[in-house]
């Protein structure tokens, strides 16, 4: 399909706006709304934990593992974004769920992805080789173009949210994808992955050796972080700790790399927002958009003008400059999950706090 | 719209997918293509001279420089883009028509911009200020936010390449806009922009005064190039030492920030490839996507298996992955515009260089 | 005093070199040494524990700390550096001793400095305000111009190791010297400081608050890292995840900022080095210079040709260039203060590893 | 030598410090002025140019240029360093002296090395192969441990002043160095050197060739200016323009990495200030040291409570955290070389403007 065609009032205009569309051009003087005041585009949507849980199951029960993917997934579809299967305009956000037993082969792909676990434990995802373990809580990184396969060799299934940068590749037209060689990786199945081991403590890095014979992963790029698991310990132990220094309503972690303080990937920022019991956020807006993962406890934000209430588990979207707050009466984590490195990269990168209506 | 309804020829089936449309959810093993092997969607698309000039000049006789967004432009708009008004996923083409004695007034936006002057002199842009004269080859840049208007006081019609990243911040939900004062900014119209007195020579920066008190530029953000106007003098003299010391048929320059050697803007690329007679380039490969401005001379280019003949003022798109090559008989300069800065930067830069097909 | 009069055996060469002189200038063609083929001019020394040990005592017990400079330090001498009071060109080492109930009063310079604690407990080291405890084995950060003071108010005095960058300081000609108000600042003693209550966990930043209003240390510099203890626990059990998954015979740990990965300060490099029982380091040299404390164990260094014994609280240097490895029949572990971000930052950092001789 | 034995009035802490010196250690308490509130070590100091001009052609005439390191230089040496051939803590500076027809064969060393032509023409410096034409004013660099060697194969002598971080280096204990073959480096005296060829405009870069097969000169480390001349008109065109659109009595140019904007070199910063007729600049003081050659003109400087008159060839030495000012009737240029980049990657540079005393 080629450029549309405009109309006026005037012959010798419509002879332009024809030949115009003729040529694949358009008359930027008839495009409305290209270029609005602020972002506005896309509303808040909720999904619920129930319905997400329930279907997770089913799914579980009826579709195999190897019907197409190679993952079960089910992703979240804004319904202001005309059926895509998308959570944002830059981000996909899905429920995987995967039964005792399974295997979820190696593949890997320029989009990167992020792992946070719902339900379950004794799954291990193998990232370029190194078995990382997940429990709940637990964030797990597999960075852009990892292979990454995930095992289950225990005796329950396991629930975990999916985070990528897929609808932002895919609008840069870099989307690259390989299969892996279908059997699974033999896995040890250590208590600590290859990259907790070497990056066991805070502010203290691996100088020597920094890849050891044995290693099973490349070196890194540089470009995400190599760590690869966040155990749910670690991020309890540092928001209990900056709630007693500082004594506010809430607190926020940030997820980074060890080895240079950025994002844990360069296209995907993770946090952890802790709201203390009768607590309330400042009210904030950000140019880009973000998933917000209700890890545990229930609230309510006031998003824009529309009142959005969550508990645990429900996952919703914080448009682009819409202004935000949460409170929560019985105190409340929530993960999230924005495209806010992108923006900040490219020079973007917009916020106003307090009291933004 | 919520999430489309899938079908099986399994009743159960049937029946999670129905209620996954309901809760705006997707099976991902019914997506197919979600993650193709390497990009590929786009191909290539060229536009005319003959034609852009016919239909710009139409536009200038036809159309109030009032009428609509305050800028007579045509849009690339590529058939391979559903209608979009826009050259591919990221980038913005246009062409841009100003008549003797027009004033396009002020607005500033956070998609930027650079202009590349195809015919005509006389015109001055100001860039927060800061008048800049554009001359046929000059690149003048008007930087994410910055105020601008484009004053035309002399007595020919000037004829404009239009290059921006609205498409790519669009899908970002990024789009800031505001509309100037109205009333056209005095403007000396000196021989050279206070931009181009500040760094009048490579390799030496000013130190003191960095900002004087009668600057109408405000400091510099460190995003984006501090020099706005790069004259083609300079482009031509660089193109052509290199020339002489590589000895080579081809030679190729990048516009940068002169104060950090980055690309003159965030989220744009510029690049000037000159082809001597009778040369031929590399065959290479880039993910991301290009907009190519014949600036002189003929020949033609292989993308991919299509080959395209192009002659000055023609414009033709290079698609995300597309092995190119370009080869010229009489010789030719070719202007390339590309969003490369933004894939670099979030880690998703990927090129193959020679003898790829 | 000028310059130094050269002779020769040609009259009118004389009056050149008289007039030279006069003229405060010096022939180049008669320096000899100046441009030596590689770093040779400072050997290995060692300072015994014993000694140390026994005169910081003494000075315990014979001098007032408020007798000269607040600080009661036996500073290491080189007997290379001609009577300076400094370990290499541009490292200070000493021993620092304080008695129970006693204050060592705040002050602040330019010269950074850490502490390494050898002996005792129950100090507090208030740097900015913020008390951090002090425990064998933990690594202090005062960097460049903050505020610091000591307090004992326990029941056993304290020995620490002081590293500091003085001597680079002072040839730089950049030391800045500020005395604080005289009284102790009243400290809670808390069981952790501020900066390891905002830095709680690996890979895990603080968002917000960044500074809440109750802090009583100012916004990080970017320039040092923003956690001012590395207490041993954290250390040590880096060292054994490291060894672990290695299985090699040695492993090396690097202190970090954990907010950027870089160096603890921007003129020192802190490492702690664990030997294995029997293991032998690869032997490796490196351009600028280091002292090592041994923490805890004995064994032996080759530098360049010198066998250096040592055991548990000797300190020795590793001169600049001078290959050297090290070995442990009971194992160990050492702690290495090197200038390595110094010579690095500015492109004179070089190294060579294995088989050095 | 080992450290110095202190006295004190009480016998004990006579043996305590005669202990202490055995033992290699030195009391802090006994340091005096070993922190000193703000530098204040050294003094300004001038070398006439009438001086300069005469010694140096005297050595031209009685000392061969193969004497002694192959160089024919006279060295400036600071009555206040105690001897020492350098004119700062960092910076060595000196005037070297080429006849007609005279090679100073290759070498090469860390220490980084920068010409400033002061008089004569027709001598090619070769930076790793690479002939780089000298004339008066021009700016030359030979980057640490690059090959270089001067070729003069024409029918005047040249002078020029040479400027090291040599003092630096030596305090790092990081010097190397190198003798070349012997024999000149046949050189085609091109009109420009290959890296003006390759760095031809301002804001243009190479794009590619990067480094085409008849290159000589290796690629760029990135720690150092790939452009290695910055002829005088480029220069005086950009303090020219700099003046012109500022207006003010004086402004100051800083020579540049025109792929980075950064230093020319990671341990020296070169400036150019350029007073107008009657002109003052504003009052400063910086820590760190420089040297200034007075390129033409005649004026006066207050340095601290000193005044110092100069004309052209002249060159005297600011000293770290002195006050300065500079002023001239009939306007002048001064060359400015600092160790400012050194102090400031280390996070040691401080600066005061205007009205400081």
């Amino acid at each position: 399909m080629g450029a549309p065609r405009f109309t006026s009032d005037d012959e010798q205009v419509d002879r332009l706006y024809e030949a115009a569309a003729d040529a694949d051009l358009q008359p930027l003087w008839q495009l409305r709304g290209l270029l609005p005041a602020v972002p506005d585009g896309l509303g808040t949507h909720v999904w619920r934990w129930k319905v997400l849980r329930e279907l997770a199951e089913s799914s579980g029960r009826l579709i195999g593992i190897h019907q197409g993917g190679d993952r079960r997934v089910l992703s979240l579809s804004h319904p202001g974004l005309g059926g895509l299967p998308f959570a944002t305009h830059t981000l996909w956000g899905g429920i995987q769920y995967l039964n005792p037993g399974e295997v979820a082969p190696a593949h890997r792909h320029s989009p990167a992805a992020l792992r946070l676990v719902l339900e379950g434990s004794g799954v291990w995802t193998l990232v370029n080789g190194d078995a990382i373990p997940m429990q709940p809580g637990d964030l797990v990184l597999t960075p852009s173009f990892s292979w990454h396969e995930h095992q289950n060799p225990g005796d329950e299934p396991m629930i975990w949210f999916d985070g990528l940068d897929l609808p932002l590749v895919r609008n840069l037209d870099a989307v690259f994808f390989e299969d892996g060689p279908g059997e699974p990786t033999p896995a040890g199945q250590p208590a600590l992955s290859d990259s907790e081991l070497r990056f066991a403590a805070r502010g203290i890095l691996p100088a020597w050796p920094a890849a050891p014979a044995s290693a099973v992963q490349p070196p890194a790029s540089g470009l995400h972080s190599p760590l690869l698991r966040y155990p749910w310990a670690d991020t309890d132990r540092a928001l209990t700790a900056l709630l007693e220094r500082a004594g506010t309503a809430w607190a926020e972690v940030r997820y980074a790399d060890p080895a240079t303080g950025r994002d844990i990937m360069p296209t995907l920022r993770a946090e952890m927002l802790r709201i203390r019991p009768e607590g309330r956020t400042s009210r904030r807006r950000t140019a880009g958009s973000a998933i917000v993962v209700v890890r545990s406890g229930s609230g309510a934000s006031l998003i824009g003008q529309e009142r959005c209430d969550w508990s645990a588990g429900d996952i919703f979207v914080l448009p682009s400059w819409a202004a935000a707050d949460h409170h929560s009466a019985e105190g409340a984590d929530l993960f999230i999950l924005s495209d806010a490195p992108v923006l900040e990269a490219i020079g973007l990168g917009r916020r106003q706090a307090e009291d933004v209506r």
